[in-house]
């Protein structure tokens, strides 16, 4: 067991968002640090900006980064989205809020996030960054980090390693050779392609950019998020396989033209050469990783090297964060690196567990529910009991997007709830009374104690 | 997409059972394979035997093996169990038959097995074995299996590739990561230690050599399985955490002294140094590998490669020959390499999930239900069923141990028939009148139509 004590060196392989965050954040509690990034450095020649352009930042997110001041570089390039906007088949929308007036979720740019991450690390005296540097193995016994360099082969030396580099992590290889490491990796049966909106010919929004763009299509979608220079990014969720409605059949160009003007005609009449996109954009897999245990001796597994998720309820990231967040808080208290990254893992691991299936499910609400009459009345009593009974009725949306509820624990409760709210649905008169408070109050107090009298 | 053709050649990492077996049998079907194994060919110097000594042959092994006329060799070395042999605390046993009269699983010595096989295929016209050659990774594009030689790095080339190089198959890490492959590894919570149990001082047998022995003890257990020179290998299932009933207590050399006299008084008796292989013997671990699809483009995975099993229905070899046999059946029919992999691959993966989970589920009842009256008395309503009705009511063990029965619909009909035995046991009277043919086939159509009058 190797005691903590300050000024000792970690080591990160990993320099995207979480393992700068956990660098700058170590800095700050006195440790020094060294990120290794196979990328250029950002704004030099050769930098890769090839990963998904926007990502969806809230309140756990918005958390871990004020609590080191990073949040104000963020805040002016941060667009906020107060609902959804649902498109119909005939281009009609409708806005869903999210939470209460106010209460939003962020379309941010990864790539400024990233650097805006990387030169707040760069600043910190404790840090320093090792670009064009990849990280290629660990030996755990040794805590070391071997790494291709541009100078050649170099191995790092390590008081403790913190791997975030990714859900293809190389670290985590060595972890899933040694004995008694569970590990899966599932792909969902859907993959993704991205296109790009650009602003009108005016240079104005295309669309209203106070919202998360979905055009819900049952068994596939479309959905778009704005960037800061007013182009939107969207992005259609649809089935690899099948003769219809998949992929594997857009790769007839004249079937795809038809197949989008179809589906999503207000998406094409504001993307031009959308049949250009489809032909030349790449496709991409969605997967997600679980795995345990995180920790080996002195190294530990962070963000999405741990818990790689689908993208369906902006989480990722968010989770990655609380990640270091939850991490740097115990550190201070910890007696040795060993100890923490157990500890810490252990209790995290039900959370990033709840938030993977929380992911898995929402696709089906976003691309088939929300589009559904029964669903949205739904809603519509969970949000009236959030406003009669604020400090006891949270919306599952809202627990996981606005608070820092434990995810395993939202979900339990969001499940309660939802069992609530169709008990309540089932009494006669729902549908004209449940906007009478006293009716409500009463129905909700039948249904929790059983004392429902069915129509 | 390759044709399939009479001379074509095979390459085939990993020449254990599963990879021998394939090889003879493609040979007699016209093929030329290769087999590339880094153990020391058998009998010379450096070959290794580490692996757990034997193994239950059942039905579907015998079938694999008779269609190529091995089973000849095997029968001579291969040793009845017509039942489980059930040890309480006072060392008295209770024997249990596995099925009708004659039928029996058969334990057999895995090296002698591997031997056998290995010499069957070095005397087939189309096979090549080349020993101590480590298959290290495979081009799935090219076709192309890299291995390490004792003369170095050496590049094979072959018209398809089966991958018969088991639980933690090097060649399955091309599979792992390229797009879309599903893969998962669990281990249980419980580790395995082996103990050897000598023939007495006159040479006989320590205990009853026609069955398996079993010492249930709830949450962990003991097994024996005799090997022809009398002796047995005896195998203890238990925990690796805790502070009692665990490997990580047994760490103490005292403590495990005490507890197995405790546990295993009459084992102990019949091992003498039993405390001092306790602390000699190394603890291994057990997993589950599920992974999709087993095939990309001329490359398959087989065996214990594309399914690994925890050991408690004795099937994991069995299910690795049934593979072999079901895709040598598919092969004259098929027209290209591409294809045969993928039909084979789907239609097999049900089954293979089948026997994985049947497989972890059968641990609790060996080690916990196989001394519980109620288990028993539930197992004597199946047996008198399958008695009465031998056309149609064929128990779930006997499904799996001794027909070809595809495992899930051996387990879909096992739960259905679990389901009405548990309905008949509900009847008033049954403990007297089950014997009675009339009243249990009664009672077996009155639970099967919902006519139950309960007590």
């Amino acid at each position: 067991m190797t005691p903590i004590s300050p000024g000792q060196h970690i080591l990160i392989p990993g320099a995207g968002l979480v393992g700068s965050l956990a660098g700058i954040w170590l800095s700050k509690l006195g440790f020094r640090a060294t990120l290794l990034d196979k990328r250029s450095k950002p704004g030099t020649p050769g930098y890769d900006q090839s990963r998904s352009i926007n990502l969806a930042l809230s309140h756990r997110g918005w958390k871990a980064l004020g609590e080191i001041g990073v949040h104000v570089d963020i805040g002016p390039v941060a667009l906020p989205m107060e609902g959804r906007i649902v498109h119909d088949m005939e281009g009609r929308t409708q806005f869903q809020p999210y939470g209460r007036a106010g209460q939003a979720i962020y379309s941010v740019s990864r790539s400024n996030l990233n650097r805006v991450l990387n030169e707040r690390a760069s600043a910190e005296p404790g840090v320093e960054i090792h670009y064009r540097t990849r990280a290629t193995s660990i030996d755990i016994e040794r805590h070391q980090v071997f790494a291709e360099t541009p100078e050649g082969q170099r191995t790092y030396h390590g008081d403790a390693i913190l791997s975030c580099d990714g859900a293809f992590s190389a670290m985590r290889q060595a972890f899933q050779t040694s004995d008694r490491f569970d590990f899966s990796q599932d792909y969902i049966a859907h993959g993704y392609q991205e296109f790009h909106m650009e602003p009108t010919a005016t240079g104005d929004w295309a669309m209203d950019p106070n919202g998360l763009h979905i055009w819900p299509r049952k068994s596939f979608m479309m959905i778009a998020l704005p960037n800061p220079d007013k182009s939107f990014t969207c992005t259609l969720f649809l089935g690899w396989e099948g003769s219809e409605d998949s992929f594997a059949a857009l790769k007839d160009a004249g079937y795809a033209r038809m197949w989008l003007q179809d589906n999503f005609p207000d998406f094409c009449a504001r993307v031009p050469d959308f049949a250009e996109q489809a032909r030349k954009n790449v496709v991409s897999s969605l997967v997600t990783i679980r795995c345990f245990p995180w920790y080996k001796q002195r190294s530990l597994l962070l963000g999405d090297a741990a818990h790689a998720i689908v993208p369906f309820y902006g989480q990722g990231m968010n989770a990655g964060f609380e990640d270091v967040d939850i991490l740097m808080h115990m550190l201070p208290k910890a007696k040795t690196w060993e100890g923490l990254f157990m500890d810490f893992a252990k209790a995290r691991k039900p959370d990033t567990d709840a938030i993977a299936d929380l992911a898995l499910a929402n696709f089906v609400e976003m691309r088939d529910k929300v589009a559904d009459p029964l669903f949205l009345f739904q809603k519509k009593i969970d949000a009236r009991l959030a406003a009669l009974l604020p400090e006891r009725w949270v919306p599952l949306y809202t627990m996981v997007s606005f608070t820092s509820t434990p995810y395993s624990e939202a979900w339990a409760r969001g499940r309660e709830q939802e069992r609530l709210i169709r008990r309540i649905m089932d009494l006669p008169g729902v549908e004209e009374r449940y906007l009478q408070d006293d009716w409500l109050l009463d129905a909700l107090s039948r249904v929790e104690f059983g004392m429902v009298v069915t129509r």
